[in-house]
């Protein structure tokens, strides 16, 4: 039994070289930092490296890094952080449609207490228009978050630009830009000084370290209001006892993600282009999701494959044992299409359809090439037992699908289609 | 040099069973709990034995427990939680005047916002008054939160007596009954159902389970907001990819724990009871802080020395490989009297010098020999440099204090004192 993992943006494996730089802090070296014994002082050097190498990854000073467990809870907080700082100023805030659950949840409740929330439209491809960006700029905007790359359908966005467009307004002094990095660090060059953000969420599960760790980058001079209220650490802007084995492997999952970057990048991306370009060439109907090959995260493949559906898919492909994913991971339980898919306009028939597979430095391309041999006889073997294929067959006409569909009758191929 | 480890209330050396329960998890067994393919599976099975394994420990239902990163997350989310769920049917909340900053500062917040706060008084020996608790119940109380024991001077509350009062007060149907039982948990009995609290903490990392993780019991039907927003994990109630190993491994930590619970209590209170009998016998006006020994933590030693400045007590006993804490873990590094101490009314000269020894399974009467022969020798060195101890032994009299003492010049003995 084949054991290919290709669901690399929800968890990776952890390299074995940052499992060995826990071990010690899981076995020996339990002291708590806040100690001033020596077992304590260990943890707490450990800690200042662990924070020099995340912040060495984006380019920032270790002093505005902030650990979190995981990168929900540092989206949540840059959110209700920023919120509580500034509510006085202003009750605006503007996100992509395309954010993660753990921007878009929050505000919800936020919507609820008289904040108003701007949700930017993207395109086919999942880009952000920059003027669209500048036109919902308000004097009371707080508060600008847009994802760095979207971890579904790889689209990686010009930050840079956007950042420049809400700072060059001058709409008011205040606003925050915040950018959602998860999926782009260790993938993508990432430089917060660069790019001029202000906030920037990333974590460690997703590139080859612990689970239970994440951090929030936050510039010099900006107040977040802290959301976990106890004692000291993380400079009171986080408190709990600090969980120092992960933070250690974190810290040494950037260290390695930073040396390795361009040529795991490469790697990822000769890899990802085999599945884009033959794929279609050994399947009918099928349409690549999301963002262009030059502009897309280099581990990102996302199809959508008509006339079957996600669930049988899924379970045919981990009977082979080839592991993906449909959409967000957290949402991959339920096979309505994604907020995602729903944003660059895919078909609801079409869309029912779509898996991602993300790609990471331990995937091989004999791996690839089982993939490209067994996924056209899954798909096949579904289609054989699908009646809107067998209707298709017959009449060359599609199905209309369910309520709710913008499927078009008569298109041949998708509008999201690169083709 | 040796190295004795007398800060367990801070952190716990994990038990090797627990990291060999972990290890899969760590290595080959990395799929999201959320994924539908088999490495998924495994991860969710893994989750559902540890959440019943937690739930065995405190008699609860595997479905009252939710999994969070540290017990200050647990703490602040039954607070703010219950807060957001309750706040239209009253503003009132009851805690102890010595519970965990993690329950004590989100009140600050929302002493702000205009929720009224009773800080309950404990006598000298930290019991809370439970007449003091019926009197302070008002038809508005949403929440009463008090500590199951405190880590610093090992006073375990009666919660069962305390809960009653508030059940049979009938003030109204809301109120919710949390208490933090991190210390508790593994080392005293902890049952919810015979408490009959409605929500309790306890955490993995004083346990001999790994850090980055905790949970939360929440009665069934009673409504908590969650506070970390995003996707779908622990039911929507705490959101954030699960941190599966050290979730395993908090599951082992309990099994362990329930398994051990008597005969590892029975071992850590003979050592405990040696040093709380014949440290007092080599030093003199040394004088025990908190319970008495029928009343107490079984690991918990609590002594304040007279005479000595604590950072040079604790940098003395680490130089000698003994490692112990003043006051909370959290709040260690600022060797001011705790809020503790203050509350049971210690001295402020007095409380300079207290120090707290809390023992593990892992303790040994070797160690606490060692620990007997050398910290004599250590408070005799600092007392030789004190010019408070040359003025006492010159004059009989004690020198006034700074501002802010409740130091009594006349007394031979503390009033905390047992003897």
């Amino acid at each position: 039994m084949k054991n290919i993992y290709l669901d690399n943006q929800s968890n990776t494996k952890l390299d074995n070289n940052v499992l060995n730089a826990m071990m010690p802090f899981l076995v020996d070296c339990y002291g708590n930092p806040q100690s001033i014994y020596s077992l304590g002082a260990i943890s707490k050097d450990a800690l200042d490296t662990a924070r020099f190498q995340v912040a060495s990854l984006i380019n920032a000073d270790a002093k505005e890094i902030t650990f979190t467990s995981c990168a929900t809870e540092s989206n949540n907080l840059i959110v209700k952080g920023i919120v509580e700082s500034l509510k006085t100023k202003g009750k605006h805030i503007i996100v992509s449609s395309i954010e993660h659950f753990s921007i878009l949840n929050p505000l919800k409740k936020l919507q609820n207490e008289g904040f108003e929330i701007t949700y930017l439209p993207v395109d086919t491809k999942g880009n952000i228009n920059a003027k669209e960006l500048e036109k919902s700029l308000r004097k009371d905007t707080i508060l600008v978050s847009i994802q760095h790359s979207n971890p579904e359908i790889g689209t990686v966005q010009n930050i840079k630009e956007l950042v420049a467009i809400v700072k060059n307004s001058k709409i008011n002094d205040f606003v925050v830009f915040h950018t959602d990095a998860v999926s782009s660090c260790g993938f993508v060059p990432v430089d917060v000084k660069d790019l001029n953000v202000d906030a920037l969420t990333l974590s460690s599960s997703v590139i080859y370290g612990p689970k239970g760790v994440a951090a929030l980058y936050v510039k010099k001079g900006i107040k977040v209001i802290p959301q976990i209220e106890g004692g000291v650490q993380e400079n009171s802007k986080r408190s709990g006892t600090e969980n120092v084995p992960a933070i250690v492997g974190f810290g040494k999952a950037c260290q390695i993600a930073k040396t390795k970057l361009v040529s795991n990048a490469q790697k990822i991306k000769e890899l990802r282009d085999i599945l884009i370009k033959e794929l279609p060439k050994r399947i009918e109907y099928i349409y690549l999701n999301g963002a262009t090959t030059e502009n897309r995260l280099p581990g990102n493949v996302n199809f959508s494959i008509e006339f079957v559906e996600g669930e049988s898919l899924f379970l045919l492909l981990d009977a082979k044992g080839i592991m993906a994913a449909s959409g967000s991971a957290c949402a991959n339980k339920n096979l309505k299409l994604s907020h995602v898919l729903s944003a660059i306009n895919v078909d609801v028939a079409v869309g029912q359809g779509s898996i991602v597979f993300t790609l990471s430095k331990y995937n091989t391309k004999e791996e690839i090439d089982f993939v490209l041999e067994e996924f056209p006889k899954i798909v096949n073997r579904l289609r054989e037992m699908s009646p809107l294929y067998s209707y298709f067959l017959e009449t060359g006409k599609r199905k209309q699908a369910g309520p709710g569909t913008n499927f078009d009758q008569d298109h041949d191929h998708c509008h999201i289609c690169e083709e």
